[in-house]
């Protein structure tokens, strides 16, 4: 177990340092005229802000290398320096545990997945904890500093407190995970809900950046969905948001864990796809990957059940779209390997249920690994190292 | 037809000056430090918002005169004064025209009802023009000025643009209807969605002041719901969103106007509650308010149509709830008339689809009559008035 140290902490937290970072962060490299623009803020307010960020390594200014060599002078573009530090991610699944050390622009330098035996928090713990120290070698090896640690898990999350309150697949109730990793790795650590988590890395770094209003929708294990609304993800005044999963599109459907029937996820969620496909098809498939597997073969019964998937996928969509209308939704997640037998389901219905113009939305696919999922927990990291008051 | 008239504006348009004034109108009375607090600004700050408010009238400041004499010398308190300037509201409805005069707390001085013959817009904005000729000599009376015009339509409006893009009520396709009202009237003309103009007012002076994150749901005609997230209304990307009323319940229930089948609109809205109910007891029932003697009659079948209504209502509110997380549900609209026909499947059926702790939500009915509906209205030209950058 390591010594709690000080770790070196963002050099100014005003609000005004941490939008120029987040601006050039997400939409960088841009002259600081532009930065301006976005942050409508003065040219000396940018300037107060971008010295200390400067002077810390954090960002970088230089000449436009892709700047056309005929046109003159090329102009000077602030940029963050990702090499500057390093941020550990994790995901935490139920028989897994993905790491990741991604650099400041939330690159990944380095993935690693160990298996997990032990869903008891205190073995979860060891394992993130070895995890953590391997990776923080890795960071020596390069010899950068890691400046903070994400942890991402499903379920119900307080990221303010730093308290996992109720995870089904990990079977776990009120975990005090943030303050327990921070005494075993002695980083700062910032836990979150694992869909709100790569909603997070979606909203700086990929198809969200720029956008205000969006929302990430995973199919896998669990049918998620990670909200942006006016510019901030949505947590949920009791911990509870995106729960696409349990928007109920047929009440006379199968039972759900949640207690009801025919919720998106006891109709698209992996072991939904499972069950039905073993009771029409007849044969006993072990998992997702076998369901796959025989309707890919061409198995009629299989890929109706796919097709249902895909069904009950797009009526979640459009009620999401429908209540909040979010200028895109990104569809995600491992469930995604199942795409072809679906996507044309997901949009024929989405389109059906969608209200009035709301069916302008741009609906689209994404399909991210699992290192991603822990992507999104290092980006929680960063987000708390640029934020944090502390 | 008034010419157009330059009309008083408020005396800066910087964010904090905006701020501070709507704290106090929320809050107030306030001492400057309880504003200070709120807005997260210095005590300089809020001295150099608050005087030119107080120059202009807008603020009043003085002792408190409820606090107990014991105490020693009273604080001093920033109040809007109310009486300062006036502004209308209008809701339209297919059948008729609600016209009030608010002042700038937002209390209805004077209310009018006007009977709407056709639909047509130019008869409708002639019928509102003379509501808002009214309104105004009755301004004139008081010796106070008119200072802008909030019209509330249902359908998809673009506040932004000022146009009315799709009113099935009022089979309005495209009006240009700020545009229009302000040339006829001279007023600065605010248009809205007529549920965003009800959650407007709830957030500044209702259930909902103080609070970052909650929804009004309003039962009646139609079903609609304005969310408020992160401290704003959702306007939807597409100028879509809140539409409860199109969350499916029952994938094999009664066909709605919007395609689909079985939308909670489609179950509780006064149109469907009329038919049912007249299908199922054989009563030729004219309108809801005979459906719902008939119910209070104690006929079976007609309270079991309520009792439908209310599970569908429940069912849409516990779909927003496990999406958003809002902190309260506030429940209104006309249709509360029945509201000891379904309250309990409202609670009931919410409860059962609430998701973990979005059960928590602290859902609430606020009968709020038709005239809440103009006053919203006029807190939409309100916020214009103080928010505007012209």
């Amino acid at each position: 177990m390591r010594s709690i140290s000080r770790t070196e902490s963002f050099p100014a937290h005003t609000p005004a340092v941490s939008q120029v970072f987040t601006i050039v962060l997400s939409h960088g490299p841009l002259t600081r005229l532009e930065v301006a623009r976005r942050a409508g803020l003065s040219a000396a307010a940018v300037t107060k802000a971008v010295r200390p960020l400067m002077e810390a390594g954090y960002l970088a200014e230089g000449a436009d290398q892709d700047a056309p060599p005929a046109l003159g002078r090329p102009a000077n573009l602030v940029r963050v320096d990702g090499g500057r530090a390093l941020f550990i991610g994790v995901k935490v699944t139920g028989d897994e545990i993905i790491g990741v050390l991604a650099d400041l622009c939330c690159r990944i330098r380095v993935a690693r997945h160990v298996p997990l035996t032990d869903r008891d928090p205190k073995a979860v713990l060891s394992s993130i904890a070895d995890l953590a120290q391997e990776l923080r070698t890795e960071a020596d090896d390069l010899g950068v500093q890691v400046l903070g640690l994400g942890l991402a898990v499903s379920g119900d999350v307080d990221r303010g407190e730093g308290v996992v309150r109720y995870s089904p697949f990990l079977e776990w109730r009120d975990v005090r995970l943030a303050e327990l990793a921070a005494m075993t790795t002695g980083l700062p650590v910032t836990v979150d809900n694992d869909v709100r988590a790569l909603t997070v890395a979606e909203q700086w770094f990929g198809a969200g950046a720029g956008l205000t209003d969006f929302a990430v929708v995973t199919v896998g294990a669990g049918i998620g969905c990670g909200l942006v609304v006016h510019g901030q993800v949505v947590a949920g005044a009791h911990g509870v948001a995106g729960e696409i999963g349990h928007v109920v599109v047929d009440p006379a459907g199968p039972l759900c864990h949640c207690g009801n029937r025919g919720c998106v996820e006891a109709i698209a969620g992996d072991a939904a796809i499972v069950a039905r496909v073993r009771e029409v098809t007849g044969v006993q498939v072990a998992d997702t990957a076998e369901a796959l597997a025989l309707a890919h073969q061409g198995d009629a019964g299989a890929r109706e059940v796919y097709a249902r998937a895909g069904e009950a996928i797009g009526r979640g969509i459009a009620t999401v779209v429908n209540l909040f209308g979010p200028e895109r939704v990104i569809i995600s997640g491992e469930g995604l390997a199942a795409y072809d037998l679906f996507a044309e389901q997901i949009r024929d219905s989405f389109a059906e249920a969608a209200f009035g113009s709301a069916a302008r939305c741009d609906v689209h696919t994404r399909p991210l690994p699992f290192d991603e999922w822990a992507r999104g927990a290092a980006a929680t990291a960063i987000q708390s190292f640029i934020r944090s008051d502390t």
